[in-house]
């Protein structure tokens, strides 16, 4: 990326769906926090000098009921369910979801660099859980958390719980990553979807 | 309210201003957490039995730079800046604000029923931090969650933190204060605005 396009808001995502790719996953929950660039290069740090969450900060976190059934391991990772969101009477992925998402990332300084947890195999293409236990373990989110803050993360796998995770151990090495992220960050054009869904007339905005 | 018309949801919110109610305070952050009926109804509890966020919760979260200054009271006391909100390059309260309200609010089942600490005061006509000072000790956010959870809420005045705390303080009372917003909740209709600002065009969804 060249200096005159670099990121200056990056958001951080993640999903939670019903199964592994081979089953077409829907999205049953998702989260973005927005961080201005300043934020990443200018952190605030509690008394022992570890960087704290910025305070300007946006977040939108959306549960929504997908038509699928949740694999037995998807809902038991996620604690979410068919029943539990329809209990909650939450819609699908809906026009109204399409419109939060424009408006939230429309209310933020362009360019926008995406930052998720495995993205490129799992949450760009409308992707799964599952996924991750395919990963190094090495790098999964809770033993880099470990790693840097000698503790377990908080509300591991919801959607929310992983952001919070993820943008904690991006501030851990803010200066490595910002640097990281000019020079390979891809365009949005470069991500393959994992499958393409019917035409669905509920996502018109 | 009537048995008919009881709340279905109960969207728990908060505001940051940028002063007290005589200087016609603009809005710098909003906070919102939708939270259905049957997950008052049904709480989820940790093992010591304290009752813990719903896991199927939605979240809204955003600054917004005002026009306006804030007085240096609210700015110490809320951690926000216009300089802070600029640096962000973040937006005013506008017209994506209000479709994100909108959206984020159609996809709550209805009746919506509004909280807030101090709602009918400071935050429902659009309000102000500073006006809290003034209620009864005993009855502020933190001495509430303090009788209940023997602790220091966390990220106060914050309009996330506090909307966090108040949804805790809830949960620990949520069969009485279910019963009593059935009972007692009143329209919007009732809410007086603090102020009428001028027509503003960027606001048009």
């Amino acid at each position: 990326m060249s200096e005159a396009s670099r990121a200056e808001t990056f958001v951080f995502l993640d999903l939670e769906a019903t199964g592994l790719p081979s089953m077409e996953p829907e999205i049953a929950e998702l989260s973005l926090f927005a961080v201005h660039r300043s934020s990443l290069e200018n952190l605030e740090r509690d008394e022992s000098g570890a960087p704290v969450l910025p305070r300007v900060l946006d977040k939108l976190t959306l549960c929504m009921c997908p038509e699928r059934p949740f694999t037995a391991k998807a809902s038991e990772i996620t604690g979410l369910s068919s029943e539990g969101l329809a209990r909650c009477r939450k819609a699908g992925f809906d026009g109204a979801v399409v419109r939060m998402l424009q408006a939230f990332l429309s209310r933020q300084a362009g360019p926008i660099c995406l930052v998720a947890h495995n993205g490129f195999d799992y949450d760009f293409p409308p992707a799964v859980h599952g996924t991750r236990a395919r990963g190094r373990q090495g790098y999964s989110l809770g033993s880099l958390f470990h790693r840097y803050f000698q503790a377990e993360p908080s509300a591991a796998h919801s959607a929310e719980g992983d952001v919070h995770t993820l943008l904690l151990i991006f501030l851990h090495r803010a200066t490595e990553l910002l640097a990281w992220a000019d020079e390979q960050a891809r365009g949005w054009a470069h991500i393959e979807p994992m499958y393409l869904p019917p035409d669905d007339p509920s996502l018109e905005a």
